[in-house]
């Protein structure tokens, strides 16, 4: 996962809920959080949701590693977030830019096996092309093998959470790099332990 | 709310899910489900989400609908869900374009009172004033009272779930009809019951 990071440290944001469907849902979250490192991004919860921002590589680290210490419980657990990039009202929390590449929570969130079905959908604003850099990157998550097909609005992942979240670090890192100031949202909902059967 | 549909009667859709953060989420899911009419919708579910699709002032009296429904239980409910109107890749459920503007769910949901906090963000692709359309829609929530304040990457809204609906959905019709084809998506995450402090 190296190289993964944009070329100018341009700020990664990423407003997320986790939610567990059960009713200790709070002891869930709340342990979760405590096995997860976020001493390398900027990071705010309120009663809706939760927000982390810094270099690309550790809003993808923590967020994943969040999810999937929740989603180890067994409990139906879904992550549903919009990671952001170059939106031109982002201007705090850049000190956190100087952090090195080094993912703080990867070692211990890829001992973890969780199955997840995810859908997500690329939004390039301001760019004319921007259907085209949609195709590319679900093109991206076809070669890695977690693309299972299109929906409405949305594009379907199924796989590992780790094979999973690294396709859409890399659809995410690679639209934003379509120019030197663009700027790209991406909604992601991942979804692991559903008693529903699966539709893939 | 007459007069909010799309003059060129353009289809509308929302992917969205209902988290009841509860051991028997499935009944409550269930449960809201079977007191909304759906018949003016195109709808299918999948293990992730739901799709509904069909004039704007059903989508979103259907997902009203279905949330209100789930937060009167009183259990922590979250809908979270993307509109879109004008996707290039969209096409069918045409056929759902020619039902009358009546909302078959309004008269059950409004007697219904839920408080939620809510945060949701516009996103007009393919236009280069697209951060005045956000502005301008934000604008709109501020004067009808919901608006309480701006967050990393999204506008909160607080207040009575009809209310709130009302300004996503004026918000978001609004800012479609900005051109004849305009292509615009609105994520928003509905919180009601969250036993978190509010932060507004």
């Amino acid at each position: 996962m190296k190289g993964l990071s944009c070329g100018t440290s341009r700020i990664v944001g990423c407003r997320f809920s986790i939610y567990p469907m059960a009713d200790n849902f709070v002891d869930i979250i709340i342990g979760a959080l405590k096995e997860v490192d976020t001493s390398k991004v900027w990071m705010k919860t309120d009663d809706v949701s939760t927000c982390v921002r810094g270099r690309s590589e550790h809003v993808f680290d923590v967020t994943k590693a969040i999810f999937t210490h929740a989603a180890k419980t067994g409990v139906h657990v879904v992550f549903n977030g919009t990671f952001s990039i170059g939106c031109p009202g982002d201007s705090e929390g850049d000190t956190y830019m100087s952090e090195s590449d080094e993912r703080l929570n990867e070692e211990a969130s890829r001992v973890e096996k969780v199955e997840v079905a995810t859908q997500f959908a690329l939004y390039p604003l301001n760019n004319p092309d921007y259907m085209q850099v949609i195709a590319d990157q679900v093109g991206v998550a076809a070669d890695h093998g977690t693309f299972t097909k299109g929906v409405h609005y949305a594009s379907r992942l199924d796989g590992d959470v780790h094979d999973v979240f690294q396709s859409l670090e890399e659809a995410f890192v690679n639209a934003s790099k379509t120019d030197d100031r663009s700027h790209v949202t991406m909604t992601a909902a991942v979804s692991a332990n559903s008693p529903s059967t699966k539709d893939n």
